[in-house]
């Protein structure tokens, strides 16, 4: 099976330490599908590590140096591209050579296509950086003049504006690797938005949902799963309530269902859910699977996660 | 021809708005020798970018948040290869959409395995960042423990390490792009220096050589020219001086006597055409050109610039 992978950005770490240690786990997972004989491509989330890039190139140094050059959102999503490809096609490369696989794994940087007309930048929705407390977030909202929401029940985040991924610049790059058996890295941080300009590209302040951008990538290329990595084995309905109920093989129109009637956390699971709903349905035979990374092996083997397909 | 060709990190501008507009001009130089039917893989320096991206995740930043997580130089320069590769890929893209040319154009990041024994690890030499005055160096140099030096006479500036590169690690990345017809932007700030445990791969506190990173791409992907772009068209024995005489074509063994003569300045032209030397002693028929980002295509017809050949 040709395979898209989307990684969590939160699941990557908060510092470069914890990102060394999180890479090797997943390098592990990813590397068990290699092994298995499966195609891999690998996107991955950048939320707190954008938010760092973010923070330390356009808060703290001006605050020395306050003719220090605005470095745009676009371009702090592009150093974040190589600040976490850089460690994972290390570990993955690490983790292919010790099972003795020789394959390739490189990490391209990888820009999308964003509409300049939708919505979501009238409504910034994503959250990016660290968790803070309400009375930081809100301090640094009057200040910086930021928008700021409560994230899933994890505490308070700055959040910018999300728009949908159109197209992705790079997909020919992303083909000719795979097709010479490499593993890529590929859309980090749902990519780089751009908006078209006739032949011009023009970096724009926003930061893709990395899991729509995942269902792009995994529809252009044209893969067989979609997989989409979470901090839950399962999707659940009524979660976290005594009538919740984990959800195993469901059919896309269950899932649209489900969405509908608020089983999911905006911001969370509900771009999750949304994105595997838009794979599996876009073309017969397609599916997603959503479950937790060390479970990836067994959910192909439909062992455990939550697989949406279409009926 | 497939050609390699190495941009200075200083021609491509100190801010995103000179980079900008420098990569407009990069990218036209670029596009001529692809319309001209070459296989074109460019690298690039990086001195300006990673010394900005360093001072602002590591000391601007720690005035501010002094826990602030230390970001290594070897992942700086990761983040430079992204840095500069978004606008410079766009750049080309643009450029080759402009002129009727349907090819992609990416960026790989790019490891560059070097020697943890090798001697530039006890002399740091490669300078980094923005120019400074003599005292403002001196000062930064007491107060961080940093090694300066003066750049050519155009400065004072940081210095690192410069380590030679012995292998590139994403290099079937490399080749399986160009293969494909892509033109591939990888090597950026001469690679991220990385050392080999076993099959781990650990970064390293240094800055690699573009020119030397770029001569051995260019040997390891069979190139039949390195071309090195400079400030000047061509170089010159007794620069600056009475007796100053432009160099054409030149024999390796002529251009070795030069280097020892003491005609190239350490740091700016020398590397440059020790790389070329290394480029056009590597096989029969293989030569490197030495001459302005604007001449190169009138160098590849050789109506300027300087060639070193193996005679």
């Amino acid at each position: 099976m040709r395979i898209v992978i989307a990684l969590g950005g939160n699941a990557l770490g908060n510092t470069l330490t914890e990102q060394m240690t999180a890479v090797k786990h997943t390098a592990s997972a990813i590397v068990d599908l290699i092994e298995q004989g499966h195609e891999v491509i690998v996107s991955h989330g950048n939320g707190p590590q954008v938010g760092m890039i973010h923070h330390a190139v356009n808060e703290l140094t001006h605050v020395v140096e306050q003719d220090f050059p605005v470095i745009p959102l676009s371009v702090c999503v592009a150093m974040s591209q190589s600040y976490i490809g850089y460690d994972l096609q290390n570990a993955i490369r690490e983790e292919l050579l010790n099972r003795s696989i020789v394959k390739p794994c490189a990490t391209v940087i990888t820009q999308v296509i964003v509409d300049p007309n939708d919505p979501a930048f009238q409504n910034p929705s994503k959250p990016i950086g660290r968790f803070m407390s309400e009375q930081e977030a809100k301090k640094l909202a009057k200040e910086k003049g930021y928008q700021v929401m409560e994230d899933a029940g994890r505490g308070w985040r700055r959040v910018v504006a999300s728009p949908k991924p159109l197209d992705i610049v790079e997909i020919d790059t992303v083909r000719s690797l795979f097709q010479a058996g490499q593993v890529v890295i590929a859309g980090g941080g749902g990519g780089i938005p751009v908006i078209s300009q006739g032949n011009h590209l023009k970096g724009t302040s926003a930061v893709i949902d990395k899991d729509f951008c995942s269902c792009l990538m995994a529809e252009l290329v044209n893969a067989d799963l979609l997989i989409i990595l979470t901090a839950v084995e399962k999707c659940a309905i009524n979660f976290g309530k005594p009538n919740q109920k984990w959800l195993d093989n469901i059919t896309v129109n269950q899932a649209k269902e489900y969405c509908k009637q608020g089983h999911f956390a905006t911001g969370s699971m509900l771009p999750k859910v949304q994105a595997a709903i838009k794979f599996a349905e876009s073309k017969k035979d397609r599916k997603s699977l959503i479950t937790l990374l060390e479970k990836a092996k067994d959910g192909i083997d439909g062992k455990t996660g939550t697989i949406i397909y279409n009926s």
